[in-house]
């Protein structure tokens, strides 16, 4: 990769390195020195300085030599993307190729323990500490949410947060639509029904006699009892299975909102507070350049003022180390408190989903119950039928007709003179 | 009744009686005696003679003491109508009645052994031969329709055969109504299965995913298996019972129109040779008439001539007797053939709606076999839905959502200075 240039995806203020190098996102460096472990050293308007790896997408591949190099950088690219926003970082993939390659390199260089993106700290890879899932084998939210995202409709970061909001209100929305199914399934059943009970009244052949007469009344009266209970089903499936997907958490909407404005609030507090690190981290780099400064005239001339001025730049120097200090911990107290409520609040949306698939999962039982019930129900229609038509007898309905209808008896006889 | 008036409902020759009393339809009689036994004197015109009862209507009923006479008329008046049609003539009753007054009347007058109505000879109450049935226990057409009885839409008649020949046309017009019935219930379901199959195709709630995904599109496809299954039966209902319905004896309008005919000849035929008996009868008593005639005149005045004409008259009056026995002879002859045909053809006709009643039954339980195997097949189809139900794990799909969603899982870490 040395002698390779390549293109700075987000900015790097170079301040967790003691040799960084800054820039700004879309900056082209050309890279120096291009070391496992995930820091490069890289040069940019004359100025040599280390810099994340991650941070840039590498423009073409000098060497081809180092297939181990080649394979990392396809693992970084990977993770990486073309906007103004930082994607998820594969740390552990990083971490398993330093393992495997049971490379033992000496990392000369010194850097930071942890860098941010988008003001939240993480750990660099190669300062991992042994982190455990919170949640061993759960596939808990919690543990699956921290690095924002970029926005796939634009040029934003969508935070770990809210992609757990999106799936609830994408959940709660197909909740809606299941219960606009079973609405839809209703309608068809009470369209059965009418056209069933109407057919039931008509009266074709309602002149048929006798027992035959008989069982083809009972015939149409069965679709009349199956419109019943086509109509028993719709009705069950509304009050059943339709009305509670629609009524299931009707504060749903509301409830999201706090959370979501709730963790939005901490990830602002934090971006301020990071703000204020980064300026505190400034103002004690300026002081400390002053106290050089200072150092040095005196070296070239000793002098009362220049003493007195040391002094003075020294205790600027001490107090912006003060402030600095006082900075970070109020991030690091707002991080905990991100992280704490991170924790809660996923927790509480994946006991939320496990309650809306349980949920679903009942009603979606029900329906198929009632289906169950209905077609027994309606199997149970036809028995009346079964027993007429067996009691069909054309005899005995001549018999009936031959009684109502005869005109007459007695046979003819012969005329006698 | 001595004393009350009656109506004629239809005309009588007063042939069938020594003493006869002839009339039109709708002639005032006044009744002289009201016997049991279905012959009362009456006078019209100064005329007296002797009918049937049963030919009149009885304008008021003077006499109530006799309790026996009155129910006796109400027996009578409900055989009859006031067309000009010859109502069935309720012989039975009048046996009936007979035989439990256990009068012993003399019946001094000398009746017919027989009289007509429209051209067919009976035979007259008080000379019915014992009469068994022709199929006893069987309410068999063919011992029940001999005699005609008014049109209900008009003055006519309408012959015994011409019912039971109404009734075979009906019988096929209510199997013709049942094929509709049927069409209209392959209508309605051919309708619920388009209905089924488009909603089980809309993708509301597609986005679902994981276990409860599954379960949903599956549920989802057991609307189109549904609909399957009312397709399936709505195209047997129109092979397995519409159709045999609408082809079942396809060439009966013929057959009946044939039989319609055959026996309406035979009654015409009947009518024709009728008019030649009573032709002949006519003559005969005419050619009596002048043999007397002549008679009284030899006792007169004793005469050559006379005696010459007393035996020309008397070789006439033989040849009209001759001629007379002729006639009776071929009318009788004809009265036969139509008995035969009449027994055969309503005993075929008999057959026939035997035949249309099984043909209904059996497949009308077919209908029902359908709907039963409809139920069975329409339970099948949630069985997928239940097992993928069972299969629904929320822990599962958050495994599968979060394993395609995560956005990082590296927690942050404080900011060291």
């Amino acid at each position: 990769m040395s002698g390779s240039f390549c293109k700075s995806l987000y900015p790097f203020s170079g301040e967790q390195h003691r040799q960084g190098l800054s820039f700004q996102a879309g900056d082209i460096i050309r890279v120096v020195q291009a070391l496992p472990g995930g820091w490069w050293e890289g040069e940019r308007d004359g100025v040599r300085g280390w810099f994340p790896s991650s941070y840039v997408h590498v423009l073409e591949v000098r060497t081809e030599s180092n297939f181990v190099f080649t394979s990392y950088l396809n693992l970084t690219q990977s993770s990486l993307n073309g906007s103004g926003c930082q994607s998820d970082f594969d740390f552990l993939s990083l971490f398993n190729f330093l393992f495997s390659l049971s490379l033992s390199l000496s990392l000369s260089l010194s850097f930071s323990l942890s860098f941010s993106i988008n003001c939240v700290t993480f750990p660099t890879p190669a300062c991992m500490p042994e982190q455990q899932l919170l949640k061993p084998n759960e596939w808990s939210y919690c543990d699956f949410f921290w690095t924002d995202k970029k926005d796939p409709q634009g040029n934003g970061c969508v935070t770990g947060f809210e992609v757990l909001l999106q799936k609830q209100l994408k959940g709660k929305q197909m909740q809606k639509e299941m219960a606009e199914f079973i609405r839809e399934r209703i309608k068809i059943e009470e369209d059965y029904a009418k056209n069933l009970s109407k057919l039931s009244q008509n009266p074709l052949a309602s002149q048929e006699e006798g027992t035959l007469g008989e069982a083809w009344a009972q015939l149409k009266k069965s679709l009349a009892d199956e419109a019943e209970v086509h109509l028993k089903f719709s009705s069950k499936l509304q009050s059943e299975v339709e009305k509670p997907f629609l009524a299931f958490r009707e504060n749903f909407k509301k409830d999201m909102k706090r959370f979501d404005h709730h963790i939005a609030d901490l990830r602002k507090q934090l971006v301020g507070r990071y703000a204020a690190v980064e300026k505190a981290r400034k103002a004690l780099a300026d002081r400390q350049k002053e106290l050089e400064v200072k150092t040095q005239q005196l070296e070239i001339k000793l002098s009362n003022k220049i003493e007195e001025d040391i002094k003075k730049a020294r205790r600027k120097s001490t107090q912006a180390g003060d402030e600095l200090m006082r900075c970070v911990d109020l991030y690091n107290q707002s991080q905990s408190k991100w992280f704490e409520e991170m924790v809660t609040t996923s927790l509480e949306l994946e006991r939320l989903e496990v309650e809306r698939v349980e949920m679903i999962r009942q009603h979606l039982c029900q329906y198929t119950t009632l289906r169950h019930e209905t077609d027994m129900f309606n199997q149970s229609t036809m028995e009346p039928v079964d027993q007429l038509l067996q009691g069909v007898d054309p005899a005995r309905d001549r018999e009936l007709w031959v009684r109502e209808n005869q005109t007459g008896e007695i046979r003819p006889v012969d005329i006698e003179i």
